[in-house]
């Protein structure tokens, strides 16, 4: 079975993932979506996939559109994805955090019959996350640690002197939902433990600025009725592209990959 | 969409499963598959599930069978299963250690298009795993930590004398496979982990029997291109019943309950 597949977006994480598919006969790229402007740029071509600037303009065969393309992007084509049936991956969980806009997406699905997947990026755990939230009530508990640099740019800045720190500070404490308020180039992660766990304003996070960090770290601290679990994970950049998050791309590979394995872990 | 369903196996999981789809629209019980002796017992009925002792009898109209019975039975009926093109769904992973076994049932599902899927019970991130092992290889340890008297019975007692501990002991250092043969019944959570990770003679694991610990532990360790984490949890009884694997019974649930959400964790 060979899936046909659409991405939204050109940028890194893309290209990264279009490198790892060349020689995979499972999965065939039929569209690439990126802003009309982009249609016809010298760089814009991969093997005989066709550029378009619309979810209606997508090859009638393609069964599955994978976003790879940030929160507008994700904003401006995601209602025309499911509306149309097909399968979403998403991973820019951040925009979630809009009920309206995720209610919206949730109540299109379940009238066409399509599904929404979150890639677990640079986090993992989900399937720890969703068991227990099945259970029953659970605190969940995110801590987000990054080298003060990471935070550059952000309301962190307000809070604390980045160039001054000594030791990891912690600058933030609030729920996800404020976290995608506040920090939205940083909420996928604390996004998508908040929708396998307790939703947006149960999940709460704490970020962190680290002057002696080169590497971002995340923390999942988890406690209900099943028991306890933490998972802390270092990401290590991809030697081809260190602003590329490698997890996010195999992430997504590993669900391309799971529809041709047999056996399949969830 | 509403799921017909069949489970192998009526102990405590199975009991405590359907207790918690009483009320779930989504799911329906056809059949139960137990020995044959066992049909007709006065407490074996349930709702208008019908009782059966084999594959070949299932109503037509099941599309997925849960096992949650053990490695014999699994081993009995999941050829029959995935021969019939039905979704499996399997507890018992530490059956998979036998490559003949496994590698027959995923040739057989290949031909007939029928999934295997492995809960995660009582661990969890298989999807950091996963997504880790799709991105080259990766070093993975797992250490399960028991109190003492878990180990009562198992070639533990020729490693150490477990009544005699006053500190944790390290009784079994050697490969997920080596598990699965000498323990098999403690062989599930370090086969899952061998299965979403490196497979049974790749994955490590060190087993560790604990004088004064009251629950039991499980710690995931893996290190690979995309980086390193660590997932430590522990399970607490189920109140309606301890000797049961609440996290097995949930991660069944959890499967089960995916199948109808919009937005999916992957």
């Amino acid at each position: 079975m060979t899936a046909n597949i659409a991405i939204i977006g050109f940028g890194s994480i893309t290209r990264t993932l279009l490198a790892s598919l060349a020689g995979n006969g499972a999965v065939r790229v039929k569209n690439i979506v990126v802003r009309p402007e982009r249609i016809g740029a010298p760089d814009h071509s991969w093997q005989d996939a066709r550029f378009v600037s619309s979810i209606g303009e997508l090859e009638a065969d393609v069964d599955t559109v994978i976003e790879a393309a940030g929160h507008a992007a994700l904003r401006q084509h995601a209602g025309d994805v499911v509306a149309s049936g097909r399968r979403l991956v998403l991973a820019s969980s951040g925009a979630l955090a809009d009920d309206a806009f995720r209610k919206g997406l949730e109540k299109t699905a379940r009238e066409t019959g399509a599904e929404i997947h979150v890639v677990s990026g640079a986090i993992g755990a989900l399937d720890a996350l969703a068991t227990a939230q099945i259970a029953g009530r659970q605190a969940v508990h995110y801590t987000g640690i990054k080298p003060s640099r990471a935070w550059r740019g952000t309301p962190a800045e307000h809070c604390v002197d980045l160039d001054a720190l000594e030791a990891p500070t912690t600058f933030f404490t609030g729920s996800a939902r404020e976290v995608a308020r506040l920090y939205p180039a940083n909420a996928n992660v604390a996004a998508t433990v908040a929708l396998a766990g307790p939703g947006f304003d149960a999940t709460t996070v704490s970020l962190i600025a680290d002057p002696d960090a080169a590497l971002n770290r995340h923390v999942v601290e988890a406690d209900g009725v099943l028991g306890s679990f933490r998972f802390e994970t270092t990401a290590t950049p991809l030697s081809i592209n260190p602003r590329t998050s490698g997890t996010t791309v195999f992430s997504i590979l590993s669900f391309l990959n799971s529809g041709s394995n047999s056996v399949r872990l969830v």
